[in-house]
């Protein structure tokens, strides 16, 4: 694989779902910041604010390279070298707590130490935070997901969604982040895959992600919400930020390694609420929200 | 030192710092969690909601003790064993943005190993988060606070106010929490200080509390402010939590060791906000706490 092809694949994936986000909230515009990295690279953050439905969100690609950062030349005893990295990452937060949150990371990286050693692999990942789980969405959103799997391979969805799961879980709250999705890291080539197949998997991703959303935001822009509603929804956004802050290793490593502060963290709400012990009444829709994210629920059927 | 007196004195101390946040406020009451911790004691945490100044905060006391957690037990290489730990931990996020938010923590540590060794130490500090920094505040609180610290040794606030200024620093932001304070950790027996000497100066910094953050909150509560302040207001509270879930070493502890999460996080503010790459006008008070939130600030002209 042609590490250029690559980066100038996700730069386009970038524009064409700009593209179609605007499209779908027909009021936001996304505005457009370049950065270069002190070491090598940079990247172009895209950022929608105060849109019809989108209340903030941000569409990031990056493309980075350099000497390695110390933490990843101490992991598995690689030992220093370069790196080069690139991907796009969204996060989209809607006005609306009946418009789910949605994140996706598609990304490739590889590295090569002083040995000549050459490491390269693909990484990645969609997962959506509903306000309030709605299981026909939820369905739809899983059955998306298989689909792209499966077009690969028959593994794939069953592992990647538990490994989505497993990543996008707040331990200390004993619950996911929202009904996960499908989640990837260091998918190298070896005897089932080329880097090829891997990457043609990566882009299939990539590109489900503007019809699965667009379809999300209209069919519940319109529903109706209250002060109530709105609440939980700024109470779900706490939990969103405890997650990104205290668990993401994307951000945890972004922060750590000096990444732009602004790009990593877009990934954060307009606003965000605590409440002290807050316990959703028995049997409303926001208990039976709580009660939905819990790894291992079975959205399409598959016994996934 | 006999660790019932100390734990005594903490629970005694909760109980006078509400009482004297509860007048100030006039209108706020501490509502009173009892819990405990299955591996031995418990706490309890008071919180206050919705009071006339104060929108948001906790004095939490807790006794625990039982085997010492792992992250302890290798630590050191202290090897496995038993903790005592007790302590009061305070925030309190106001409703105005004029007063400042506050933060206070006093503790008492105590380990034992299966070969006998025992180590006990105090810990503790006060620090100041004004969301716009005022300079006469600011030398009033780090004049109080060196003034408690005078009377046990002419070293603790220089060597404190120091220790604070690196602890509240938000790495990422390049920028410090608020105004720092005093900071201090394993304050055990020496040449120079007992065990009782050590305890005596933690009680004068948590007697110092009360007659500190009800000045502030008397002199500032009544100031006007509008849309746009309370904007800042929020997007500093962002700032907070970012310190609190990303840096924060207690919470980190707390959370990593399955401490009481709502306890815990009652650190965290009613609401907080996120702008993308917000930066405010130059001149502007904004502008200037920022110029503000940095190590080594001298706010007492004693050159610490």
């Amino acid at each position: 694989m042609n590490k250029q092809v690559i980066t100038q694949y996700f730069q386009n994936l970038q524009t064409e779902i700009c593209q179609a986000l605007e499209t779908a909230d027909r009021v936001g515009k996304f505005a457009s910041d370049e950065w270069t990295r002190p070491g090598g690279g940079g990247g172009n953050t895209r950022i929608i604010q105060n849109g019809a439905i989108i209340e903030k969100g941000g569409v990031n690609f990056s493309a980075v390279f350099g000497e390695m950062p110390e933490v990843l030349a101490k992991r598995d005893g690689f030992g220093e070298g370069e790196f080069y990295a690139t991907g796009v990452s969204i996060v989209m937060h809607p006005h609306s707590p009946r418009v789910p949150i949605i994140h996706l990371n598609v990304r490739y990286f590889e590295m090569q130490n002083a040995r000549g050693n050459r490491r390269a692999w693909f990484g990645g990942g969609i997962d959506l935070t509903p306000h309030y789980v709605v299981a026909e969405d939820a369905r739809f959103f899983h059955t998306q997901l298989k689909q792209v799997c499966d077009r690969h391979h028959p593994d794939y969805y069953p592992e990647f969604k538990k490994w989505a799961d497993n990543y996008f879980y707040i331990q200390h709250r004993q619950e996911t982040r929202g009904i996960g999705g499908i989640f990837f890291d260091r998918l190298t080539e070896n005897q089932t895959f080329s880097l090829a197949q891997r990457f043609a998997f990566v882009q299939s991703v990539g590109e489900a992600f503007a019809p699965i959303y667009t379809a999300l935001m209209q069919k519940n822009q319109d529903l109706p919400f209250g002060e109530s509603e709105k609440q939980w929804q700024m109470l779900r956004r706490g939990r969103y930020v405890e997650f990104n802050l205290v668990y993401d290793a994307g951000t945890k490593f972004g922060l750590e390694t000096s990444g732009r502060v602004e790009s990593i963290l877009m990934s954060l709400p307009a606003q965000a609420a605590w409440l002290y012990n807050f316990v959703p009444e028995a049997h409303s829709s926001e208990a039976q929200t709580l009660s939905y994210l819990q790894k291992n629920v079975d959205w399409v059927g598959s016994g996934a």
